[in-house]
């Protein structure tokens, strides 16, 4: 419980544990699954921190936030630990999502690999075009907006994508937290007032851009 | 600079100001921008921090890294800290961007306003449809990868979006690096190797869902 104390609380939302302590529980399951498939069945805090350019120490503070999972003289078992840091990040169990908006950015998301590969499923998407509702893209039904609420009631559906035009987006995020939304991935290049029991992550890809000129930029030396 | 050292080292990178700080930027931006869009010439680091779920003295703390901006009994001039912030990122000047990959993905990029609201431009684009080369999107004229060394040269760009399969990526980023890239923002969900030189930004879309399926699942509280 020492360990916890030394990590900061999340300073976006007040959550115990870091939203950067939680992202890099995702990179761990990423170097995880990699080793998994080039046949290696065990591995050590060192070599996870090294492919994340981290130390083996903070790899461990990390994890400890979570319970105690590698064996001294032994390191981590690779599949026992991408089991548990599945089930840390509650992708033990499969996840349906509700994509709204099939413009380019939509579709792309139905078709993102990335998604798949980690349990989440596009299974039901929603757009205002006339021409798309009753379609069939990549196998996901289109419905029009007036059937949001009983769609994803049916389904019972939590985790939801936006890719609507802006000026849109604060009504359909309302939307989708009426029809019982409590995860919101927004797309959209606008900030979303929501109710507190809905959690909300933004993604603004301008953001990484700025990462990168800002490296660019200050030159920064890299490992 | 006795602030500076309480800065964690970016530790993924060895930088000497973490990511999230420089991600915080971004935020402070955006919020300041919005901050001139409703009228306000100044504002205040508690203010600033309400808006992102911080305290005053962690938004201090961060721009303490760059400079002194605020004015004792004044605070924050808003159009005078967003250009010092904007000079940090590197977007006080514009960016061209060029893109590899016109398949959804690098539509909705080619589209996409966010970009365009924080100085970045995508210039050029590549891809390898034949159908597709020579032809024009969004006012953006898309060329043969064989043009890539040529074309990044001769309009100088340096940052590149990379939007192609998982399979292509680490040849395509390859033959970026080789034209003159210095800064990568690679979507397809697989790890690139490249020289250290090259800055790198991942953008893998599951991390983004399983931060929302870790908040679902613990419940965790929200401000």
């Amino acid at each position: 419980m020492a360990a916890r104390s030394q990590i900061p609380a999340n300073l976006l939302s007040g959550h115990p544990v870091s939203k950067a302590v939680t992202s890099r529980l995702s990179l761990y399951l990423r170097e995880l699954q990699r080793l998994v498939r080039d046949g290696h069945d065990r591995t050590s805090s060192k070599r996870l921190g090294e492919a994340l350019g981290i130390t083996g120490a903070q790899v461990r503070k990390d994890l400890a936030n979570f319970g105690q999972f590698g064996y001294p003289g032994v390191g981590y078992r690779c599949q026992e630990l991408i089991g548990q840091i599945k089930k840390i990040l509650g992708t033990n169990r499969p996840w349906t999502v509700a994509l709204v908006g099939i413009g380019n950015l939509g579709r792309a998301l139905l078709g993102y690999r990335g998604f798949i590969q980690q349990g989440f499923h596009v299974g039901v998407a929603f757009d205002v075009d006339p021409a798309m509702i009753g379609s069939t893209i990549e196998g996901i039904e289109v419905y029009g907006m007036e059937r949001m609420a009983s769609v994803i009631s049916h389904h019972e559906i939590k985790l939801a994508a936006l890719a609507v035009p802006s000026g849109s987006a604060q009504q359909v995020a309302d939307q989708l937290v009426e029809a019982g939304i409590t995860g919101l991935l927004n797309f959209a290049p606008v900030t979303l007032a929501l109710p507190g029991s809905v959690h909300l992550v933004e993604v603004d890809l301008a953001i990484e851009l700025e990462q990168l000129s800002f490296a660019v930029v200050n030159r920064q030396q890299k490992n």
